[in-house]
């Protein structure tokens, strides 16, 4: 089955899903973006992504590319064609396609949207079984990663920086402390209490984050939101990240120390437990 | 006349120039960039922009798209084809288009190379007789700016921000101090002595800098390679910017403060003199 994309407005087969080199998410990575699970054929903490979105494109000046009522039918539409049961879908806008130059286009210019599915085994992903090793790097970003843009460069070179060392993630640390992962949000738990970063400029707001810190809530586990250090983490009873497609993935090897006995302990695996069930619902 | 672009090999109409969705430049600004002028139909420092693409290549672990050879056949190509006699080409490689994910694509991926001229006035620039004004913002850029990479979203938010206060170019300010402009790199003079930063992972190498410090070197100008103030800037004799397309700019206002009395000065106007003639040849 040849997997069908979305490109303004057109449903087209992937290797038709083209835009213009002179498109400023290409030429000035101009562009922000989501990443929506699906289960069961379902969105999940869609709403959230989309109001992430909405604040994205605000803090660019960048226009909606069409209606969030188009954008859900959107998102709909390609889990139909491609008969998506599990899985994601990426979405990304980027301010348009105009002649180069580094000021925002001075004519009116239309938003690129794109958008294309992913087939991925996110319930039952065996890492979650096992737990994954993390490795620390220096966090080479910008200073605007509330906003979800494009300007993945530095965590793509992370990423790969980790699968090379054997590992799954990596952590990314300024000033002595863990900032966030490459592409998900990271925690710890010591004591029975999960900590993680607070939100400020310095991380992105993740969904599954904000969704998991509620259920946390609702089932009276504590959280404290504060930055901690890879030492701490190496001494954690348990570590963990979350992300739009990985829910709530358990850590057990960050920069070699094996955390919990290598092995996924209780809070992790309850955290994991109950965002399934809500994800599933 | 309609433009002739460079994608992948093929020469198009502008109106086709078109790259994959998944290209790795687009999702994840994993691509790197140059940009040469042309004066009179002819390369101006084309060697030493092919140089610095071999080092930025080389730092990302990203592979040629063909030889240097047929690099620079595409350049005189699309002069030809396009009748470029002043202007620019800019040039464009990513790692290739994979389906989407942080690490680099496991299985081998063509580099994408894309090409475009654009027709500007670069020798008789208006700006250069009268000057330009230059605004300073906070540098939120990644840690890696001696690469030529396409994470361009901060600088192209500053050149916004500048062209909104009615100036031309932002200089970028980090601990006190001007890193470089959004496109060039910065400079002021002070008692006949040219200061401008040293070069290290907090700005760009650029070309035309390097050309420029020999130049000043062969006619006897003193150049100090420090980070200097904003405050300075303002307290300066002359300012001024380089850049491959700008050439030597005269600076008159640095946040609105006015610089050697509104006027380009003697030292910025040698300078220009002798880098055109330079660039001429």
């Amino acid at each position: 089955m040849v997997r069908t994309v979305y490109v303004n407005g057109e449903y087209l087969p992937e290797s038709e899903g083209k835009i213009s080199i002179f498109d400023r998410g290409f030429l000035f990575a101009d562009g922000v973006y989501e990443v929506t699970a699906v289960v069961k054929g379902r969105l999940v903490d869609h709403d959230s992504h989309m109001q992430r979105l909405a604040r994205s494109l605000q803090e660019l000046r960048m226009g909606w590319p069409c209606t969030r009522a188009e954008l859900d039918a959107m998102h709909l539409e390609l889990i139909r064609r491609n008969r998506l049961e599990e899985g994601i879908i990426y979405m990304q806008v980027t301010r348009g396609a105009a002649d180069r130059s580094f000021n925002f286009p001075k004519e009116a210019v239309k938003p690129t949207l794109v958008a294309f599915t992913q087939t991925m085994n996110l319930v039952n992903n065996p890492n979650a079984v096992t737990g994954i090793k993390v490795i620390t790097t220096p966090d080479l970003r910008w200073a605007r990663r509330d906003i979800k843009t494009v300007m993945l460069l530095a965590p793509s070179l992370g990423k790969q920086e980790a699968y090379e060392k054997g590992c799954q993630e990596a952590w990314m640390v300024e000033n002595g402390r863990v900032t966030e992962g490459t592409s998900s949000n990271a925690y710890i738990v010591k004591g029975g209490k999960v900590v993680t970063r607070g939100l400020s400029n310095e991380i992105l707001a993740g969904c599954t984050r904000r969704a998991l810190l509620r259920l946390a809530s609702e089932y009276g586990i504590e959280i404290e939101e504060r930055a901690f250090t890879p030492e701490e983490a190496y001494g954690a009873d348990e570590a963990f990240l979350t992300s739009a497609s990985q829910f709530v993935m358990p850590i057990v090897e960050v920069d070699g120390h094996r955390i919990g006995g290598g092995q996924p302990g209780p809070v992790v695996r309850k955290l994991r437990e109950i965002y399934l069930e809500e994800a599933g619902k």
